[in-house]
């Protein structure tokens, strides 16, 4: 399950939480109880802007680059820190895994991952909780690392069943729901539907396809070439991460390789 | 360079930090501004607790542990964030990293260590900060595992040149100096002068040697035997990290192999 920055933070201001959210989404999941779930956040206000300000996803381009990233790491420790205070108050045997601790990228691309402590605590009954990072890079010295590519790495490193995106908006639109309200929202599409939709994303000036949405589903189609079904439900509104986990019927987009 | 739970936080008082000490700690690092330097911090009343109550140092004997885990390696991440947190507004280049994301003990000793990301970060300038954590363990399922043993291997592994153990006394003693205010403080001893003590201790239950000190001398022995030089200071007491840090001479114990 990846939880979208946009859910967990006010994005319009810095090291914003939203408590509430979190609050109510580690809740959804306490109830759902599902086994073998791995939790990916994103940065939000936590790390979005300090990774801008300093051109973190660059590399280490000057020296004034460095402290740049040790920010933009400790604030999505922050964040994340304040995710698992939530979990383990609703009694979610959830352990944090620091990407920047055992991933390294190469051009952006995650290369190595040390996976054994992630699975074992997985066998064992844990929920793993992984978000967006700061991390070194074996080519641009470092760089940012979105929770989209590493939800997409685990999925499919794990042969995960399911992908649940929970972003701020209803699903997948044609156009991007908050600046054009009448855009049509897909129920359900396939891998090639997907394709036509970048075809036609890259054709199109008039409509802003998703809001940035076909970005993030591009960073997941290798998950959906294996055949892992991906559900984007809105997180913001309560129930729909409840109903995804379960495993029903819920508003919202589901792909599927056919 | 590690710094003792009991220094950074108030161990009488679950999940207490000493906010001061651990500002006045990151102020003394600043200014010493040492290059190559990692920092190793304990647990204090933020990870002792919780990793008591629930035995996590024996793994996982039943279900009910899960969760004790869970709080464990929570509690540590929460303390971590406090000591980055100051370190980052000194303007030090911190990275924490996790030691339960990449580290894997057998039996309560460190079996795998996947070093890479942490190394280049090293390498890039940065100070790595790493702590004791609960961990998972190939026999016992978890574990706990202590700053102590996390700074010999990474001495031992990174052929460091100085070890600084930051504790709440002088330095070693003959006796502890908390049960006994007349005990005699070493201020030099060599690899066969701990030898000798531990003999002493195994044979005197009159005297509670260094109150637990040489426990951590006999986790520290690996690194001594390769002739890395320990400075052990009290890092409670305002200057004398600095001065550790820069070499210069310093009331505590300084061990070497000859």
């Amino acid at each position: 399950m990846k939880i979208g920055g946009s859910v967990i933070t006010d994005k319009t201001t810095e090291l914003t939480p939203r408590t509430q959210d979190i609050d109510r989404l580690a809740d959804e999941t306490q109830r759902a109880n599902v086994k073998d779930l791995i939790i990916v956040h994103g940065g939000g206000s936590f790390g979005h802007p300090a990774a801008q300000r300093s051109a973190v996803k660059e590399g280490l381009k000057d020296q004034n680059r460095i402290m740049g990233f040790a920010e933009t790491h400790h604030f999505m420790t922050v964040l994340n820190g304040l995710v698992m205070d939530s979990l383990i108050t609703h009694e979610i045997p959830a352990v944090s895994i620091t990407p920047s601790s055992c991933m390294v990228t190469e051009d952006g691309r995650i290369k190595d991952f040390e996976q054994t402590p992630m699975k074992m605590l997985l066998n064992m009954g844990f929920t793993p909780v992984l978000f967006g990072d700061a991390v070194p890079d074996v080519k641009l010295g470092f760089t940012v690392l979105s929770g989209d590519q590493i939800t997409s790495t685990l999925a499919t490193k794990l042969d995960a069943e399911h992908i649940i995106v929970g972003v701020d908006v209803d699903g997948l639109f044609e156009c991007d729901p908050k600046t054009r309200p009448t855009a049509k929202m897909f129920s359900h599409l396939s891998m090639s539907d997907l394709g036509d939709l970048h075809a036609f994303a890259g054709r199109s000036t008039a409509c802003d396809v998703t809001g940035g949405m076909l970005g993030k589903m591009k960073e997941l189609l290798p998950a959906l070439e294996r055949g892992i079904r991906i559900t984007i439900v809105n997180a913001a509104k309560p129930g729909r991460i409840y109903n995804a986990l379960k495993g029903e019927s819920v508003e919202g987009t589901v792909i599927e390789k056919e």
